[in-house]
């Protein structure tokens, strides 16, 4: 599948392209600036060869133009990326991924926007898109190990019945990774939230959390 | 320990109580009328013996004399109830568990009180107390099937760093359930909304699920 990624350059970004180019995808590879991109991907390229050969390196303009982008820069920045590329994004399928998070001296909390979501707030800002979210509790760097295989369960929400399966297939097509369907936008809070649990317990535990769920 | 339950003839009440006598805590256990509880101690002892033993039933007022006090009854009377014995839980370790979700066609949402959480809004209303709060994504009905052993991990939450540790032993004493710090009940928004996730992906993937953490 073609598959745009915005701030693909940042810890999460440059991780979810390596892994999706790997398993197949055809991923536009996107910066604010193009030569940065084409710095991370030569970057990439030198550690991954042939495995991340179908990284595009562009600006955030060029990876927008696929009918799924996935906004993977960092949370401060996610609604203004949205703001910027909103026209380039209308009638796409636009994959959140941010979770607004504060470290508060132990623990981490999330600030939710006025949408009670970061999630439902770019689906209030893209109103001609079809905004889907997943990929919360998923730590950055296990994105990027492409030695390693994932081990998370990923909940996959959206308002929008096939953007949510098109989503659920992305993820699905990376091995090992399990998909659940979490419902609408309005349970983003839920994946956000909990994303704050999970981060105080790294830290108050030591360790790098991810989820499973048993019984289903 | 001693262990209070109100409303603990409900079905997440019930099945809790039988486990932690189970385990050898003194349970009061309590209902607002003496007599219901009373009946269904009758029950549980017919189904599970000496196993059970140590249920003692009383009503809520009765129940709410002991240093821990659990709230099991419904979402929608634990702010009630708490209200109610007030005064009584004064100065204890008071337990959340409710998640205040309703069902909405084909998913359930989380309904969030003006604190954010349920146990941030119990918080504010017993500010003599201690609230702490867990057992958000255990099945009601996982705690009753005392032939079963349990496999969720559980978080723990709470402003009070003693009251957090007192709760993550009482669920550390159930065998196979491990207890991990979620941080103060700032992070409460994170289980009980998190809750409404896992219902939806039990209605959507035709499950029972439970949350396991791995890497931790």
């Amino acid at each position: 599948m073609k598959i745009g990624i915005l701030g693909a350059t940042g810890p999460a970004g440059r991780g979810l392209a390596a892994r999706l180019a790997d398993v197949g995808h055809d991923v536009l590879f996107g910066s604010r600036e193009a030569s940065k991109a084409e710095r991370v991907v030569a970057e990439l390229r030198s550690e991954w060869g042939e495995r991340v050969a179908n990284l595009h390196p562009m600006d955030n303009s060029g990876a927008s133009d696929a009918p799924v982008v996935i906004l993977a820069v960092t949370a401060d920045a996610a609604i203004p990326t949205a703001k910027a590329h909103a026209h380039e994004l209308a009638g796409k399928v636009v994959v959140s991924m941010a979770n607004n998070l504060v470290r508060n001296g132990k623990e981490f909390n999330a600030v939710l926007p006025p949408h009670g979501s970061v999630a439902a707030e770019m689906q209030a800002l893209l109103w001609e898109s079809k905004v889907v979210t997943a990929f919360h509790l998923v730590p950055a760097a296990e994105f990027g190990e492409l030695g390693h295989e994932m081990e998370s369960d990923v909940v996959v929400l959206g308002d929008d019945d096939d953007a949510r399966a098109t989503l659920m297939e992305i993820v699905r097509s990376i091995r090992h990774l399990r998909a659940f369907d979490g419902g609408s936008l309005l349970n983003a809070v839920g994946m956000e939230t909990f994303a704050a649990v999970l981060l105080t317990i790294n830290v108050r535990h030591k360790g790098r959390a991810s989820m499973r769920l048993t019984g289903i």
